[in-house]
């Protein structure tokens, strides 16, 4: 299950598992499937492994909901990716360049949206990662990989800024950390990571782009390539764990 | 500034900033000024130097409203201690034991009061700390100290649980950092920190004081009495730091 998967890194991640092999299922779920005319694209192509859900991170009743028909139609899950995030949208939520620019209302938003969306959609779909584990896969454990970012390290923040997005991002890192911490113990067959994208060249990062150093901004097709590669080769050591695309650990 | 000053370690704060010296003033603020027993009973021995003032962390209007009390009365600011939090409230919040009983209410609430609210008071009162720096006092600077918790530390967090409480200290200490950062680029005369104060003998601690090794429930007045001697002591080296009791640094 790919969440979050309309477009940008979700999309690319959805494309890239029904690419890599000629059998296994893939499920994408977003806002509005209707209208995600990419996916629509990928679903002509292969009909019978691609199956859209509707899911909107904000609405728990549709996390449920995606979950009951999962469980309906296929009874487990072998790998989960939170894709799904904001980080401005125009004339709602800008990325604050200072203190003075903190509103309630956008530290309130990216909370809702980075932290706990993801968080809720583990939660529901914990059943049945645990029944899926490895099963179809060369891993001995289900995967749940959910898109962090390097900014959401506290102890690599020397720039300061971006306090709404930055604490969401931290907030589900330690969320993360809190719920492998439960699924080590419980024996779950499930590894949690959080994954650092890099910057790749998708609509979330492109007001930002001005200030990419150059060869530092990655393709969609790049960082879901390295990112596969990390969760392909997850480990049970690695659960908890925060990587950039590189397979570096980063600092909390 | 004591915020979050009506009972617990804010109120020890108020009272031991009153008692070490004969003079300065101290404005201690909480939800309900009229129903605070014990900052009325501390205000008929310090009359002149103990302001009362309505704040809820939840209303930022109230917090506009305090900070211009407080500029209209004394112009400045050398303190602010963060001391409000919450983490329990019976029927509304509890600790999670569980992935399953995470609840996007408490998450929210949470992060609302233990997050959001202490941000948005260092928001309003920076322009009083710039102006106060540390007169009146040794230090060079200001101090900002927001009452933090190891819990809220990822690379700590060994027994999972407490999501909600959890990731709201966590997003406090990226917050906090991330307003440092900004602090030390201007060079304001404010150094900002987070203290974890230990279990301390308090409503908050309570109902969790079971599992609490024998000599490792606080009282009040060592809590305080170690905290404080951290914040006099603070150097501008210390800026974005979040340290224990003991003056131990803990890892984010």
């Amino acid at each position: 299950m790919v969440q979050g998967a309309s477009r940008g890194i979700g999309l690319e991640f959805v494309r890239q598992l029904l690419e890599k092999s000629d059998k296994g299922h893939v499920i994408a779920t977003c806002r509005n499937p209707d209208g995600a005319t990419s996916l629509l694209d990928l679903k002509k192509k292969f009909m019978e492994r691609l199956n859209l859900l509707q899911l909107d991170v904000t609405k728990e009743s549709t996390i449920e909901a995606a979950a009951t028909s999962v469980r309906e139609s296929y009874g487990s899950l072998n790998l989960l990716i939170n894709a799904s995030g904001i980080l401005s949208i125009p004339d709602v939520l800008q990325p604050e360049t200072t203190l003075t620019k903190v509103e309630k209302s956008s530290l309130l938003l990216a909370y809702e949206v980075n932290a706990i969306g993801p968080v809720l959609v583990i939660k529901h779909m914990w059943p049945l990662l645990k029944v899926g584990g490895g099963s179809g896969t060369e891993r001995k454990h289900a995967v749940v990989a959910s898109l962090s970012a390097r900014v959401g390290s506290i102890g690599d923040n020397g720039l300061g800024g971006w306090h709404s997005y930055r604490a969401s991002k931290t907030a589900l890192n330690q969320l993360t950390k809190t719920i492998s911490v439960e699924f080590a113990r419980k024996k779950d067959p499930i590894v949690c990571i959080l994954l650092h994208p890099g910057t790749v060249d998708t609509d979330l990062s492109q007001p930002f782009q001005r200030n990419v150093p150059k060869g530092k901004l990655f393709t969609k097709e790049f960082c879901v390539q390295s990112l596969l590669s990390i969760i392909d080769n997850a480990k049970s050591s690695d659960n908890g764990k925060f990587f950039a695309w590189d397979g570096q650990e980063i600092p909390w």
